[in-house]
């Protein structure tokens, strides 16, 4: 499987991400302008147009962008011991987002407005392919290895994911991370219960 | 614990509920209007302000409403056997929303706006604990038959519903139904895993 977004980011459009970030944690999804992610970013919003025709393909960028920040976070893990990998994984997934709350509310709109937004809609299908991909080759690779039980490795990896996405949502609507540190549990126990029935 | 809004709907109540049932279905939550709830209801847009001030409190007396609706639906259940009684709630928390997924959408937009809005998120809020409420009692009484295992079962309770909310979540972005099927299998495994470890 290629990059997963394919798309790289030169300085400058390093920059309108990071300042896209700082915009989105200030003011959320709905309140987002271009001006304001100009004025994060220090310059008019021309310079942001030569990039970006609109705040929408901008966007699409952005979740291009932390996308592929996850998935540099992930080649940094040197483990090859499928457990050890599984386990960095779901810490990865579930880790409570301690300083940028107001991110996870901006990707939860977003989140909600794929159903009219093709260009979201996409993104994060992407986004959902590569994580189920890195999850299932780590679990595919423990069952070759004989560390795991012979599961449908599809399944166990959905599964996961729907709890990632409810402590997603969670999180935000009832304003808890908490949410996120329960959910590494239950993922922790339903791992347990499925990868490791084989080897008690 | 009281019924979960405390929240009785009259005649006409329950017609503008259900005309704005199918508004949000139709027209989704961001281009909802009174007028056109009107429309659907058939009457004035003096005939719905003089039930509900804003569009915010109609909204949030639609929550309740639909809270409700599940809660009746409960009800209807008469069996007082803990497992079938989990297994009911659960098939009816993570039933396929065949005929109203748009519906499912809109609630999607009414979560993601939960943060900028107090009345939504008290809502969802008190939806949550009472259902959480309902599937607790049920997990106590089947440890206390004997039927369960001695677990916690807040912490049980939780992850069931986060599971169902990743559910929910996952089958708005990737508009895919099929989400909540294999949601119910996740749940079912979780079931098996935690609550008849005692009694293999």
């Amino acid at each position: 499987m290629a990059e997963p977004s394919g798309r790289t980011f030169s300085d400058a459009d390093e920059e309108i991400m990071r300042a896209t970030y700082r915009a989105l944690r200030e003011y959320g999804y709905a309140d987002l302008t271009i001006k304001r992610i100009a004025a994060e970013y220090g310059k008019s919003t021309a310079a942001i147009h030569y990039h970006y025709d609109t705040k929408e393909e901008l966007l699409a960028a952005f979740l291009d962008y932390i996308l592929n920040r996850f998935v540099a976070s992930i080649r940094e893990v040197e483990t090859t011991d499928p457990e050890a990998r599984l386990t960095v994984l779901l810490d990865k997934l579930l880790v409570a987002p301690q300083e940028n709350p107001d991110l996870s509310v901006a990707l939860l709109e977003m989140r909600s407005q794929a159903p009219y937004n093709e260009a979201f809609a996409e993104r994060f299908r992407q986004n959902d392919e590569y994580v189920r991909y890195l999850v299932k080759a780590v679990i595919n690779h423990g069952i070759d290895e004989g560390a795991f039980a012979d599961v449908d490795a599809d399944r166990v990896t959905r599964s996961l994911l729907t709890i990632v996405d409810g402590a997603r949502t969670r999180s935000v609507v009832f304003d808890d991370v908490g949410e996120y540190e329960r959910a590494r549990a239950t993922a922790a126990e339903y791992v347990d219960a499925t990868l490791r029935e084989g080897d008690a």
